[in-house]
Order: structure tokens, then sequence, then C-alpha cells
């Protein structure tokens, strides 16, 4: 299994490349056929191309995120991430909770993203 | 499907209960056959006797909540909850992210909460 200090270090390192790093080095931190549900309830996105192209949508945006508390429990993660994305003269700021699970290399094999536009501002 | 409303409404009386209410009262808030686990990698609570024994453990002590953020993301809800338990002269803090399922009529189906002792004190 993962250690706490392995899923931290990725969990910290998710903050920071999907602030300013490219979908391929996002990407990189999950398994081949890693699962992605953002949000909860809608249809996830199954294997490393899917996965690639669902972060592909930040790279029209300057990106800065916020890791708010995380608790490691097991194999999973769950944290807060403040996303705040400027686009021309728009800015758009998301405050999901996000729960991960992790492989035994630390490679991560699924992240569930839990909000709704309630935990969305644009400016 | 429950309404984002229905789901706030219901977490808001599970911290309400954790900190005042009975076991039987918080077990109510959960469907029959609902699974808690807490933290999350243990063998998990499942059904109501097991659940209401589980929150029985709280009774002994002096305890307040404090919710965090709650997230409504389709029929699930996650959240920061903080629980200060006092028990003689000792206070107990557990900051743990919890994530629900809620069925039709808006009761718990499922709880996972994500915490270590990294995430408690005691003082």
């Amino acid at each position: 299994m993962a250690t706490p200090e392995q899923i931290r270090e990725v969990v910290a390192q998710y903050a920071k490349r999907v602030a300013a790093g490219s979908a391929s080095e996002i990407a990189d931190l999950y398994t081949p056929d890693a699962i992605v549900e953002d949000p909860v309830g809608t249809p996830p996105h199954e294997g490393r191309a899917a996965i690639e192209s669902f972060y592909g949508a930040l790279s029209q945006a300057e990106i800065t995120t916020e890791l708010q508390g995380v608790r490691v429990a097991g194999n999973s993660a769950a944290f807060g991430l403040k996303v705040i994305a400027k686009t021309g003269d728009q800015t758009i700021t998301v405050e999901p909770i996000d729960v991960m699970t992790f492989g035994d290399d630390g490679k991560i094999t699924s992240m569930r993203a839990f909000w709704s536009q309630d935990d969305m501002t644009v400016e």
C-alpha cells in the first residue's frame, strides 16, 4: 500500500500541476486505467487518453490552486482544493472536495470531485 | 433522487445529532441497510444495529461539532466535520472529511470518514 507520506506528496504534486503543469503531466500522476468523476454524478473519464483530454480544458486558463486540509485514510485521501481560473477578463473560482484512491506505487487510481454550481463563483 | 436542499438538511441534522442526539437518533438518519466506514480503511459497520452501536461510543462524551463547507454533488455530499469530545479532563478533537450518499427519501445510505491520527489532537 502507498504510505501516507507518498499519498501526501502526490496530492501536493496534483495541486501544483493543476496550476502549472500540462494535461500530460497531470495525467502522469494517474494509473493508465484510472477513473476521474468530476463533478460526482457526471459520466466518468476512464483511462489515460480520456483523463488527459479532460485536463486539457485547463490549458486555456491561468490557474492558481490552494490545498485546504489533506486527510489520508488507508489507500485514500480527501482534501479541499480551491481552483482559481482566469480566462480573459473572467475569474472562475471552484472549491471542490476531492477524494482520491492510490495504487501500491502511489499513482492515483481514481479521483472524484464533490462540487456543484453552489461551490463556483464567476467574477 | 434526494434534492440538494434535502441533502444539506440531513447533513446539518447529522452534525447536530452527533453533538446532542442519542445513538438511536443518529441511526434514524440512515437507511436500515446503510454502511458506515469510519475511518476509511477499517471494517465497515453494516445495518441499523451495528451503526447504532458504533455511535453509542459517543454517549460517554460531551460533544460539540462544527460543519466546515458542505459540497453536494448528485446523490452525494462531502464535508469537513470538526468533532470536539470532552471526557473527564481530556479533550479529543477529530477533523474528518465525511462523504455520504443518500437514498431517494433523503436517508443516508453510506458514510465514509476520511481521517487518521494526523487529524486528531488530545489535550
